[in-house]
């Protein structure tokens, strides 16, 4: 009886799950393609096949939702650094050259539309705003985990490469958005690497 | 009764103008500040004082309203570059400092949330909405101004160097707006000085 009321239990909440993870990739996948503030509940619902109440059964609000959808870019960015770094570990100056070209190769792909979270605090400008504080506490994750690479390096000034590396990145995702793929973006990798260079080159304490 | 009938006329333009102008200069600062699709057409109209029927006679739509408003962000764009790198006419390096520097400090002003085109472009991703088309055809623009600045230098490859500023530019206009002023945009001067400064070094014609 025990074991049937939790399979029971079970099948429930695989199914309050379905319909969770349905709506987050339904939501996630309009957001990104159409805009958050474009995007309307009722359209949600429609293309996910659920209903109004269960979408805020499982969400609350259409802010809640937003915010869960940019954790899930969030998670699988986190996953697809580390896989990146991982490729070269102990040596940080590949990292760095491995992020850049991973980074470059998915803000060319044909669907990409810059970086949610950036494209999410335009949206959300107040910086009280849930979605915004989100975005930005993400976007300094993002920040650090470079610095932490970057401080292995003889840099001549860590903090300084770091953010210019950072607002490159920042720049090529936005100006995907505006350019539609082509353009400034094509500049990426070889501004970045000659950044790199410029500050290892100008380190007090040079590499060997 | 010519004159009276040409000054009638001209009361009605001025009187026509203006409400165009407050409407625009209203809504201007409601877009920049909330974001053009959080801000409704009745926010508009009764924080400029004036009718919806006076907003579709001066402007027909939303979408020319804000084609309006980056129009005129464009324009004041333009009198300023021009006006940065007329003092240092002659002198293309010191003309690609000042402009630096000119935006480092207009990003960094309190008020300052990124730049408006690349934030329209966030809100209208499809390429072929007016909006979107307006705000890349003005980026083109400001990428061939900077373009045609350092064409006059021996820089190593004019093309990346004008990208990879571009793309310096872009990335703290949008962190300005992430970071609420802090962060990344404080490498914004030193990051770009050094991309110029590792391409005139590379240059197979260095600078005398």
């Amino acid at each position: 009886m025990e074991q049937e009321k939790s399979g029971c239990f079970s099948a429930v909440c695989g199914s309050k799950k379905n319909a969770a993870q349905k709506l987050a990739e339904t939501a996630r996948d309009l957001f990104y393609r159409h805009g958050i503030r474009a995007t309307g509940i009722d359209e949600i619902v429609n293309e996910a096949g659920v209903t109004k109440p269960s979408l805020y059964r499982s969400f609350g609000s259409k802010d809640e939702l937003v915010t869960a959808c940019l954790r899930q870019a969030a998670d699988e960015r986190r996953v697809r650094w580390n896989e990146v770094v991982s490729r070269s570990a102990g040596n940080p100056r590949a990292q760095l050259s491995d992020a850049i070209a991973s980074f470059a190769e998915s803000s060319c792909e044909d669907a990409s539309r810059g970086c949610p979270l950036t494209n999410a605090a335009v949206e959300f400008p107040d910086h009280d705003h849930p979605v915004h504080k989100l975005s930005h506490e993400i976007k300094q994750e993002m920040r650090q985990a470079l610095l932490d690479i970057i401080k292995q390096l003889p840099a001549e000034n860590p903090e300084v490469l770091a953010d210019g590396l950072f607002l490159l990145f920042e720049g090529a995702a936005t100006s995907r958005n505006m350019f539609c793929g082509q353009g400034p973006i094509t500049a990426l990798v070889p501004a970045a690497e000659a950044l790199i260079d410029a500050s290892l080159a100008k380190s007090p304490a040079p590499a060997a």
